[in-house]
């Protein structure tokens, strides 16, 4: 197996957009990951391309854009772990051999989707979905767990007002405003006890990747980015999980890629996740390995996820700042984290970052457990 | 890379369901799968599911219904060609030797989806779809071409008259009755020349193919039936081509599976491909170079390509019979291409087959192309 490099990244603005097209999102991704590291979209050689709605040969209308053409592309679908598949999927075609250089790209336009305004409909199948349990009725249940554990309505505040503060030096994020920990508990109430400020936002973005082998990066860059680990998988979906706070498929997938990467988890300079509802991203601290299990509140509280901390979530601001277009966070994380190995992250920069992890969960809320599928990348530099 | 083998096969019923679950559509097919090789759902390491319309986790949905869980599944999409995008996904699992064994899924709930009742709508910024150049329009602009170079809409009927009495042989059609040249020419006008019974139905269905090393093959078959070759790739989209009838995209995809597969087309004993229109598949014969160019009309009108000719073309009845579930036809096709090598297609069995190929051609009209993407596999015994 080849090692595989990150030379090239780009992202579109995130907001709300409803008169763009998802090609168009999806070229200005695209067009900036091709500029960050000057090659020519002659070279690219494979694509994958992530859309959870309206997908429609969408790789094909984004590249058409920006004048790649005639080469093999895939359109993909995870969930909100879409983008973490379409990376995977150009990480194996250069991994395995099969080609040089390939462009992974997420993209999704929630503001034209279906589901545009409205909750994450629950499919025809899943009666939990119907009788109400949602995604944030899901995560409410699951936070009531976590304050019968010991956390506080303010610690997933907490969360938000630190995730508002990373958006705030991220000229890309949707929302670059500070909340105060009042704001956070006194915005509108969804679901007790979680408030509308502790939800990520429907956004419109997309996210672009460029991958090639060593060899190839070389000639691109002195200082490619490396691709550690990248690990997959789909949930054992066991009703009724001792601890419904857990996702057991994260955990899975997280020793998968430490192992791959041959990395500790205390190695890790900084982390990209999916932070959906604010109390979510305390449960992925366990799940991640950053802390003992049941340390995750009390991680939080040290302040070793802020910026400046031992180990920054989340620096781009998450998809509760930065918004949550679904399948680009896949990719988005891995650009996040490549910016910190890199050093171009600016004010929100992870001082000598050598090791980033970028994970995303993805799927339904059916039979109680997080995330149909989990996907974890590592990068170092 | 590795030799790969097709060592199970599976076909959900084809027709209007709108009281079924995708899911449910799909593990009828995988069951199908495991069933006709008699492997253990716990012996799957990897899936690649296609769907177009309301992917959301679709593979987890289908795999949790047959007791597949916690393996990596990717959902792929690639309109009409995502069951070849799906099948070929799997392949290359195996051809890398990241996986030993997988299955590929392609599955449609067409009466469900948005687009149940309707064409499939062009995108936003598709220009001539929204001036009218749909599918059937396209197709019948294609047809008024075809007849300045002599072709007949009696031709064209004909096409329907034998795939529609394939499909009479084929237990798993969505219609089984015999049609009269009259009888098509004579259903309603839907797009001058082409008529109702030249286009395909909307249908719900789903196909599963089982792939693994030939070392495994061996395990549980002596006659596991090789995949000589997998070829996909997008179109150039290049604006007012010379010719419109032929598919540029189709006919690079076709020469890149014969080089790989190291056989002339006329070793090809059967043929499945896309007829989403009758007079389209006359245009295919010439992409795929069943005959010299310009030949297509010459060679239908030979009888070469009905059951008992020279080089059968969609013995299971077509997407013009058998029905059309978008994603499911390009992992379908390859299922018939293996029946027969095996020598189990019944009543349309070609004799003798020894190598046959399995075509899709998907995406949008857009800039007067057929294809977005084709997808070619050609398999032997």
């Amino acid at each position: 197996m080849r090692e595989v490099a990150v030379i090239g990244i780009g992202q579109s603005a995130f907001g709300k957009f409803p008169w763009r097209t998802a090609a168009d999102l999806g070229a200005e991704a695209v067009r900036a990951a091709l500029d960050d590291c000057g090659i020519s979209p002659k070279a690219i050689e494979v694509a994958h391309c992530a859309r959870a709605y309206d997908a429609n040969c969408t790789a094909q209308g984004v590249l058409k854009e920006v004048g790649v053409r005639g080469i093999e592309m895939i359109n993909v679908e995870n969930a909100c772990a879409g983008g973490a598949t379409s990376f995977r999927g150009v990480w194996k075609e250069i991994a395995d051999g099969r080609y040089d250089v390939g462009v992974a790209i997420g993209v999704e336009s929630m503001t034209t989707s279906p589901i545009a305004g409205k909750l994450i409909p629950p499919e025809k199948s899943d009666l939990e979905g119907h009788l109400g349990l949602t995604m944030p009725a899901m995560f409410a249940m699951v936070a009531r767990r976590q304050m019968e554990q010991g956390a506080t309505a303010e610690d997933f505040a907490q969360v938000s007002v630190k995730n508002h503060h990373n958006g705030c030096l991220n000229p890309q994020a949707q929302y670059k405003k500070e909340f105060s920990i009042a704001d956070v508990l006194n915005s509108r109430m969804i679901c007790d006890p979680i408030t509308l400020l502790m939800c990520c936002p429907n956004t419109d973005g997309a996210a672009a990747a460029i991958l090639c082998s060593m060899e190839v990066a070389r000639r691109y860059t002195t200082r490619p980015i490396r691709v550690l680990a990248s690990a997959l998988c789909s949930a054992e979906y066991k009703y009724a999980q001792e601890d419904i706070c857990a996702s057991p498929v994260g955990i899975k997938v997280a020793r998968m890629a430490y192992e791959m990467a041959g990395v500790d988890p205390k190695d890790i300079d900084l982390v990209e996740m999916h932070d959906a509802f604010a109390n979510e991203e305390i449960l992925r601290y366990e799940d991640l390995m950053l802390c003992e299990p049941g340390g995750g509140i009390e991680l939080l509280r040290s302040g070793a996820t802020a910026i400046g901390g031992r180990i920054p979530v989340n620096p781009s601001g998450g998809l509760l700042a930065l918004g949550h277009p679904l399948s680009a966070s896949g990719v988005r994380t891995v650009c996040e984290v490549v910016l910190h190995l890199r050093g171009q992250a600016g004010e929100r920069q992870t001082p000598k970052a050598k090791v980033g992890l970028a994970q995303m969960l993805g799927g339904l809320v059916t039979n109680l457990e997080h995330g149909a599928v989990a996907g974890v990348h590592i990068l170092a530099r």
